[in-house]
């Protein structure tokens, strides 16, 4: 089978196959290239922005479960940049003898009711939550309304935020409603299951990123604190600034979940501090915004480590390469493309460590990130903040030239 | 123009061409990738090893003028992956509107016995030489034997170094002699003019690295001590273990040399320390071996050095991400292949960084290094090693295995 691969793609070391050609396939392949891996990435469309710089793309959909198939024959390993996959075409593709990672028990934990049960089941610490089906269940309405006539009490404002299971992200997917909302939203609901949760007051929100090989090797990065705007993660600080207790149970409950989810490769578990206790908001099976910060931050990056993982090559070492590093998203706007503006940026902020990811500007679209290293959160912030302003631009043109030697 | 320029390549960004497919354009387009900087190369053969990273590769060779000027003509700026270009067709590029960085003047610097002549001419410190051309002048062999006499006494062992001028690398076109030889060799040489020189008593090597803009920025990097083995580079220690003075002196000469040969982009110093003194031996007019341990080792490494400066964009910081960092060289064997042997090397050392080339294997040929960080030179140079060795594994099989998930 190896000397069949080899001659399929006309490469001899290892294959890694990625389906989905965003972003996190190309920070992938970015990691890939020095470890002497080549990635062939299943992309649904010509302009994914993984085919601007990996050369080896097949064109074929997630949903296909031949293009899926057959792509996955001519590679050692199968991995994911998304979760929106033929999920029994992953299970013959696995018969067929290509290892799929994560596998698909654990990429059934994308959806979020799923992920609650499972993990109250397992003992985990997670919110107050019920799952409605406002589609099949003929009840929905009054166990929405019992559960925010209970919990509702438990927030500032009493409002209940609910969250479709699946297809959400950035934000997308999440409502806030007071009780005396919740039927008319419903009635009006045609969309997956949904989790019921109360608003809980924040202390802050934590990620705790995890990695873990088929062997059974586990490691957890520094727990990280991320900010969010309008529900979209807008920053990542590592270390985050908690006291020990807390990181130290941070890093219990990503050691549990791994365990839970029989993870294998890089996941992110998203995290709420709240009345003192952490509670689980979220797992992402998969390399994660929250942890793009490795890339410089630490020892080993979540793109590495998961190919290590996927692998099952030994891990690297987590620990940070600085006392302090920031990372902002890069987010779309409607007036000036970033890619014109990096000699602003760094103008900036000298030390900034720019990444875009060759997507075209809109609103509310992240398009990159800038990471800074230092020896203090607040000021890594600051410059991280002052290079993402350069790079996004705005109204006030500040005669930005196409060419950068004009 | 611009305009143009994205309708020809389809990418909206700055476009940098680079002329040459090897690892060091590979390593270039590591480093523009994340930048949001669009790489074109001109490879000569399919097989160069950039060829396999990048999607944007044109087939042509650099003594095609033709080629090259089509080539620039699609690009924002031209730069190099190594100095065999033809340089009057370099001369109608910029005649034609498209910047060559470095420029050719300062490409003539990849001639040593130029750059000895310039640098004595400035007031820099040189090795006693002298440069002959066996080939032309009639009067060789005498100039050659009176360097021999007068000189063979400084060294050790009464030996002569001859350097071709041109064409030599990882110590090809190098030949020690004693005076008894010369006649004989030069007899039979029929190659560039040779540069002669001492064999000086080194106490060690060292390399300053350096970047400049054409706006005029000059940037250097904590100077670096470098091993040869066998006249190749093995390993490069950040920093130099030498007191401030001599790091200070190796800075000063790295400073004056980017004046004296109007450097755009970074370029390599490699330095003698002999008697107390620091000589220049030679410098390479481009990203260098003796940089590769910046990518993980300087809050800037060389390759995002140089695309920022041949953009003349801001230079970035090039202090050190950790105490003590070390690079050593993958070189071939007839035996392993390192693209299937990387698990090994991260179970002998799980820090390591690993930059593998996509090339194949083959005796003396260099196909990647590994960089360590750490606390100490001596436990970082000893883990990566430790990688190298079983990367390159040898003759005592340990069950590697082609597939990784075997």
């Amino acid at each position: 089978v190896s000397e069949e691969r080899a001659t399929a793609t006309g490469f001899p070391g290892p294959r890694v196959g990625i389906v989905g050609g965003g972003q996190l396939a190309r920070m992938l392949a970015e990691a890939a290239t020095p470890l002497g891996i080549h990635v062939r990435v299943l992309a649904a469309t010509e302009g994914e922005c993984a085919g601007e710089v990996v050369p080896d793309v097949v064109i074929g959909s997630p949903d296909d479960a031949e293009a899926l198939r057959s792509f996955a024959a001519t590679v050692d390993v199968l991995t994911f940049d998304h979760e929106n996959v033929d999920h029994d075409a992953l299970v013959q593709i696995e018969r067929d003898g290509t290892p799929v990672r994560p596998g698909i028990a654990t990429l059934r934990f994308a959806d979020k009711a799923h992920q609650r049960r499972e993990f109250a089941a397992a003992g985990l610490p997670v919110p107050p939550f019920v799952v409605i089906d406002p589609v099949r269940d003929l009840d929905h309405l009054s166990v929405a309304d019992g559960f925010a006539a209970r919990y509702g009490e438990m927030t500032n404002d009493g409002l209940i935020v609910l969250k479709a299971s699946r297809g959400g992200y950035d934000g997308r997917g999440v409502w806030m409603l007071g009780r005396s909302e919740l039927a008319a939203f419903l009635a009006a609901y045609r969309g997956a299951p949904l989790v019921l949760e109360p608003k809980l007051a924040l202390e802050r929100e934590l990620a705790v990123l995890v990695a873990r090989r088929p062997s059974g090797q586990i490691v957890t990065w520094p727990v990280v604190e991320t900010i969010q705007v309008d529900g979209m993660c807008d920053e990542a600080l590592l270390p985050a600034p908690v006291d020990v207790t807390l990181a130290a149970e941070a890093e219990r409950i990503g050691r549990a979940v791994a365990i839970t989810v029989d993870a294998v490769g890089v996941f992110a578990v998203e995290l709420f501090v709240s009345d003192g206790q952490v509670l689980i908001n979220e797992i992402a099976p998969r390399v994660h915004n929250s942890g793009h910060v490795t890339i410089e931050g630490s020892m080993t990056s979540q793109f590495s480590q998961h190919l290590r993982a996927v692998l099952d090559w030994p891990l690297g070492p987590t620990d940070s390469v600085a006392p302090a590093a920031s990372m902002t998203n890069v987010v779309g706007d409607d007036a000036d493309d970033p890619r014109d503006r990096q000699h602003l940026a760094l103008a900036a902020s000298p030390a900034a460590q720019l990444h875009l990811y060759g997507k075209a500007p809109r609103p509310a679209r992240k398009i990159g990130h800038v990471t800074v290293l230092g020896t203090s959160l607040e000021s890594c912030r600051a410059e991280a903040r002052a290079a993402v302003d350069a790079l996004i631009g705005g109204s006030g043109d500040d005669g930005v030239q196409g060419s950068s030697d004009g």
